[in-house]
């Protein structure tokens, strides 16, 4: 069989226990577009999104993440995905055509090593803004800077597994086609976290040791932000809404990142705003390796920085 | 066979007839780092390309492109390239190992439907930027801001050809694995230009109508740099060495580049320096037809515009 | 008698005659916070101004500057300078506490010179701003970015008179305290136009030679914005509000500003838009004088640009 | 006696114990020009100053302040000054014309609150910049962005004393015209800290209470950029040279200023790079008052903050 490979991250479906504040939060604050209603869930996307929504508010009991959703690159590999995965004795869930709305036919799972939900999907609604909101571009769903901080589209997730995510990264390169970019490897011989993708961007996903908790846990989404200045501008508003941000400004090392960190304060789940970082275009990359040492400036290039494990705001995760 | 694709964008070879004044301007004011000179060629990157070079400076007669070189997939595609190419009746020219500085084995070729100049190669050097210069990250080759523009990285290329580029695309297409992702339908039915990509960046490459010269013509080529800022700031500094750009700033509607462009006036080679635009991860992505009534908005979303075929300093070209 | 010195300029009184439309701009497009409505007048102010008002909207037949307020350095200096204007033989107009919303005790009057109403005030409400809308911070009226464009603050005039400016530049010298900063002097030995000042702003005011119209005009009233990206930002929102501003992005020589200019599609009243710029502390501040042959470095230098008398929109200037 | 007022910072002079090292950090890394070299002093001004000078660095056994010198507004207010402190039996040094390079006569005393080393000066040379650094801007000295983070002037000063700082806020309001513009108030009625300028800057002096040493002592000098891209920029500069700042970004609540603070490694002064803040232009200006329990935000509304008294380097300072 020919490499199995995914074509980008699609969306992230997250369960609030406040759906309204959560709204609030993404809708008015972040300023995130709403695309679609149904269930009792809001689907939401960023103006320079393409497909019907990169973000599902799900009402549920507590904050969970339902679902990670990444687009396979023709239609045909949803069933290719499907079988390759049963053979592992991976149990598959079909979602049908639209019982996720705008998206058809889908399956999900539990990647076998960590438990992360899954979904993966093909064909989804191109969907046109209304027209007050639609972009006077062509190529541009919705307006920018409409309302709130504005970031153009969604970017990658962070996820967590304790007590080594080595077994997951390795799943997800055999079976997805994630090739590692950048990781951390501790003096004992494990690695700390690894950042991985199937595009030029540096990570889609990064899976990391989770310091804190058992189980699938959940450390970030990302949207991404044209400019350094508008993650400045980012934390003005979050500011004026009284917010408190987690972590940042600052720039990573690693990804060249310029970030900041805040929590949706309906759910908890975390929310990374950032511009910059860098593409990789080579066919022949070789993955980077940061030493226990050279930790602290592969982490945090200059600015508001954190040491993990230490209690602060950023060691909290919310539940896969 | 199944489809051939290159990478992506490499570097250019630029003959100029001044190659001190042409060093002048791409090093010490466009900020480039010299990584090697050879038999009078000088070899230039930005601190933010990984490769030995993006950018070579040939001495020669006159202005003219040498090649437009694209990086292969793997390196047992530079045979089938060459071999697809000669059972079209195209002359390949073998380039040996290290006949070009840090590069293996390549191929050079000329595009049947425009005779511009390409090279297929694989292996290049990652070359370490000597200790005084190299970056304190792992990821970047050289230290940024050290002198003038400093942008970021290569990015793609502009080039002409008169009557009309549509075969062109069409040949990119099914030889090179380039997709559509823009393109300008005039109300005749020819195709003014479009933007094609083999990467997630809306252009590898453009082929436009050349509207004042006949043969292989090039327009430019691109540098990025991270935020919209830092070429507000290459403005200041072009001016500050005496030098008055073409256009901008500005920004388009296509590709959403917020762009600057200037000639080196040692070889009147045209450099592009932009920041922003968009990505492309969707595998289903519709080309975006702009038509003839479109035109002025899609090439000039806000600021400094030009009209093609006025005499304006941007209908300039040079031989490729 | 002493010096008579003007502290700063407090705000310009504007009329529309479509009122509906200059709201939608300067409220819903630019951003600036409405304060009070009183007798059809709507009066605003951007969230790092202090005062009351720093714009009014006054509904009219036809556009036309109502009065441009300069504010008083003492509260006993109004009936100063009314006397040392009526000794010159002009006429003053009294304005009672209160007759213009939040405003103390004023004077109007024409500039004798160029016919330009000007107001004189010193009492002012600072208003707080409804909690809604206040900004957290202690040193700022209202919340930032709230929405739209979201300058910071008023900051300068440009009036314009012909056939020759200079007797205007004399007069406010020496009857408001108005420092000359930077002028252009033709080759003919006439004024172009002098950039003026009381506050360390490179000019509170200029006065240009108006090339079109005859009579007391107005160019633009500028407003604030603390990033050159700020600036940039802005003509995204007025693009996708389908309007087309008058030039820019570009940078002035004189001043060093970092501007945009953009008519209000109710009344043709024009506004700046800058960033940037640069202050003078000194004493002894010799006026800078551009020559005839150094103007278009002076005016542009670099950027959007236009030729004066040539039919630009920027030839434009409203009644005053 | 009419009130007594200077004009605005004019330099700082700055004892250092390794002026190569000094002179590395403020001419190559932060890329102030060098104006002239006499009797082991060196003289160095940024690019948007217009004076002679705006820091001199002199050679010493240990990093002390030299003097902190303040522009008159008129050439007979040096002696003015002069008899005004004379008479409180302050002791007045005469510095002769050409004393300190480029600078007419002055006088230098202690504030007799703090002891702190203060010039007062009116006459100073506009140097004009050699041919290859001067800008081709006739309002600016040198060619921005030559080298290094590149700031466009001097901005202001920060000193303290313990155990009080009021006792000097009142003495410069009295004797050298600073207002008061913001100011921070403990709960047992002490005054923490009050920015104070005699300037629309909010402050250009800062006297806070020391924490830590007894006698006069200097916390920072400041020098500003035109945009908050800039201190971003500047934060990578000084982590390619391996210097890591002391504290930042960030941005103060108290005058608005977007910060990062770093410590010259050949002496230990420090210096703040910053953009932003907000300009006071109001005669009846009301200083805001902080208490203790709006402290944290006052001091830093969003990004990197330190809590003072806990050993962090932003609590050391250098002998004044």
């Amino acid at each position: 069989m020919t490499q199995l490979e995914v074509a980008k991250l699609g969306h992230v479906g997250l369960v609030t226990p406040d759906i309204e504040k959560s709204y609030w939060f993404f809708h008015d604050v972040v300023g995130l577009e709403e695309v679609e209603r149904r269930d009792g869930r809001i689907y939401l996307r960023a103006w320079g999104d393409f497909e019907h929504h990169t973000l599902i508010l799900i009402p549920g009991d507590k904050a969970k993440v339902d679902h990670i959703a990444w687009k396979a690159k023709r239609p045909e590999d949803i069933e290719v995905f499907a079988e390759h995965y049963r053979n592992q004795g991976i149990q598959i869930q079909d979602i049908e055509k639209d019982e996720e709305a705008g998206q058809g036919r889908a399956i999900r799972f539990k990647v076998p090593t960590s438990e992360h939900p899954f979904e993966i999907y093909y064909e989804m609604e191109r969907t046109k803004s209304p027209e007050e909101k639609r972009s006077r571009l062509k190529n541009q769903s919705s307006k920018a800077w409409a309302r709130g901080i504005s970031p153009r589209r969604i970017d990658h997730v962070n996820v967590t597994i304790s007590p080594d995510p080595e077994p997951t990264h390795n799943w997800l390169s055999q079976n997805m086609g994630f090739k590692m970019r950048e990781y951390i490897k501790l003096n004992n011989g494990m690695i700390h976290g690894g950042w991985m993708s199937v595009t030029p961007l540096v990570h889609d996903i990064a899976v990391m040791r989770e310091m804190k908790y058992s189980g699938p846990r959940f450390h970030h989404v990302a949207y991404y932000l044209d400019n350094w200045q508008d993650v400045l501008r980012a934390l003005t508003i979050l500011r004026e809404h009284d917010i408190t941000p987690d972590l940042g400004p600052g720039q990573h090392g690693i990804s060249q990142a310029f970030y900041t960190y805040v929590r949706d304060p309906g759910s908890g789940h975390r929310l990374e705003l950032f511009s910059g970082g860098y593409l990789i275009f080579d066919p022949d990359w070789e993955p980077i390796e940061w030493k226990e040492e050279e930790l602290v400036e592969g982490l945090f290039w200059w600015g508001d920085s954190w040491a993990p494990g230490t209690g602060h705001p950023m060691d909290e995760t919310t539940e896969a």
